[in-house]
């Protein structure tokens, strides 16, 4: 397997685009990728794409090939495939291009991420993203995701003695990034009041603990890092894509509080690239809920179970802290466009990693990953970038 | 990259399965291949499964880890990943676990596919798979897959001479060879006046020129080839997995009457594998309509445009003659589960190959293809099966 690197990274402003199509968003990202890498079209091999539910959302699948054809490759003819891990869709369709590359069966290939989420009411938008938990021991008896993860987090109160301002401060760190991210779809800085005095949605989780549904795409071309510097002078090399799964359901869990397939990613990924946490000065973790984030800073090894919240409390996830969180404000403030996040993630370390993230810019990192989720946890991936000295 | 071979085979019942749920078929499918290989599943390192709508059709996404769950290895943590590509989600779903076991990167993985479409009425299931053609072209507008398939059936028609009952000779043909198919959703024979005369679904295509929705589900175990021998002795090699892509609406296409993403798999498959079409005895060809099945036979090469009308007039396509069709009853008679006849397709390859197609037997065929379809061929993929000796 060879070292893979990432060539161009586009991405469209996430929010409620009302005046733009799925198809729109798609090309956007991915012709504006391309031209990052100065790369030809004709240079492509494939087209790999994330994306949770757009049948539900815009009555259309097939989308891969779709949005190929929409950037005027139709007749290139190249394969495009399209992967779907719930939220963690445009992260697995990044592992699948990864993979695609490394082995050397395709030199240089886009992955994009997309969805279209707030054509449809919110109801209904509700329904459809609760699909990536268990349909059969879950959602039929009216579990949605908030639901879902209020139960984590009741259960992690319990267990730890996290309190509700604990995770809040994701929330409140997310908004003050995202507020210095121009492509975010909300830019407001919140207080911790805020948080804590917000509507219910499921209790613990109050209504600025969830992340929104947004419309919005991010895209990558990959491509061998032997061949990157003809194409670009700030290549980043993919140091490991992993991921790990589990069981759907919540409570067929080995430990609630625990995300194991997110402790196994980490660990392979950790492993594949030859690095411990304490070497990552720059994390994107996926705070679809304030909870997850901070569960995802315990399951990743940055911190033991329950000593995430002290940290926090700290400063820890600032930037210029030893652990930068979410710079590009997270799912929280970035936007939670379900397929493209996984992607978006890996966009916002690429920008830090060269030193574009104006406004947010950690100082000089080496290094950074990435942390993506399906549903409630069965699916997770882990990426670590690194920049090419 | 490595030789491929696949170990094992499992195959639901096609049809309408109102008793079984998604989950169920999916697992049956996927232990029976396990079984069937001889293989533990501590030995397996990745699940990769295709499947179209299942958002649509029961509510549940994000169905790759569901299926491990089920399979009762979500303590594994092994990565579950969904494609889809329409009719062709299995193929593709095969085609990445080619990739995945080629590279070195996984050494065991189950492939699947499965699609429960008999839950919901006729009228919602054609909108469904619909979502499989051009939304914005061709959907909006009243267009389903049958519609858009009649348009080229008749320009093949008109451009080639072609008579209605030279693409109603394939659906004889399946439920001639369904018929000995235990598996298979329908198994009784037919006559061509029966398909001439049967009611109109869109002109020139009738009833028995469509495929129907079905339930079911298929798998496959593979495994690097070097290895195969310690787990069957019947192992067969994959010569061949690729992929191509074309526009999505068939009035954006170069010729509406070639499918030119069939054309490049092909050509791409053949030299991959060294193989000329003469060499071909057996084919699985993606028969979703009688048409779509006849066009097949031209766009891999064993027949000129236009030509295979007259092939199929003169018993081409039955066991016994040079080049056998849809052994396995095809999609109009074993039954077209969207995201299960990728796998399904390989799946009866592999029992022709092993010799154990009772019934419907091809005399000791070295060598098979299988060809699938994504909508109405924006995605096409082809896969060669070797035996070896």
């Amino acid at each position: 397997m060879r070292d893979v690197a990432i060539l161009g990274v586009g991405q469209t402003k996430f929010g409620e685009l009302w005046d733009r199509s799925f198809r729109e968003i798609g090309i956007e990202a991915g012709l504006a990728a391309l031209e990052g890498a100065r790369l030809s079209s004709h240079d492509l091999s494939a087209l790999y794409l994330g994306n949770m539910a757009s049948g539900a959302f815009i009555d259309q699948e097939h989308i891969a090939p779709l949005i190929l054809d929409y950037a005027g490759l139709g007749n290139h003819h190249l394969p495009a495939i399209r992967v779907e891990a719930g939220g963690a869709s445009g992260a697995v369709a990044l592992h699948q291009a990864y993979l695609a590359v490394a082995s050397g069966h395709h030199d240089f290939v886009v992955v994009g991420g997309a969805e279209k989420m707030t054509d449809v009411p919110d109801a209904l938008g509700q329904a459809i993203t609760s699909a990536a938990a268990d349909q059969e021991w879950e959602t039929v008896f009216g579990a949605t995701l908030p639901a879902l993860w209020a139960l984590v987090a009741r259960r992690h109160m319990h267990d730890h003695g996290t309190h509700r301002e604990d995770f809040a401060r994701l929330s409140v760190l997310a908004h003050e990034h995202g507020s210095h991210n121009p492509l975010a779809h909300y830019r407001n800085k919140i207080s911790l009041d805020a948080v804590l005095g917000a509507g219910m949605v499921a209790e613990p989780l109050g209504m600025l603990d969830c992340a929104p549904s947004s419309d919005g795409a991010a895209a990558l071309v990959l491509g061998p890092l032997e061949l990157a510097r003809r194409y670009t002078d700030t290549p980043i090399r993919i140091a490991a894509s992993e991921m790990a799964c589990d069981s759907m359901a919540v409570q067929h869990r080995r430990d609630v509080t625990t995300v194991d397939a997110t402790v196994m990613a980490a660990q392979r990924a950790f492993r594949r690239a030859g690095r411990a946490p304490g070497e990552i000065p720059l994390a994107e973790v996926h705070d679809s809920y304030s909870i997850s984030g901070l569960i995802a800073l315990e399951d990743l090894g940055f911190y033991p179970k329950g000593a995430a919240a002290k940290a926090l409390r700290e400063g820890v996830g600032a930037v210029g802290s030893r652990l930068a969180v979410n710079t590009s404000g997270g799912l929280k403030a970035q936007g939670q466009p379900f397929g493209a996040v996984g992607v978006a993630q890996v966009a916002e370390v690429v920008r830090q990693l060269r030193g574009e993230a104006t406004g947010r810019q950690v100082s000089g990192p080496e290094r950074g990953l990435t942390h993506s989720l399906g549903g409630t946890g069965a699916t997770a991936v882990v990426h670590i970038l690194e920049r090419v000295n």
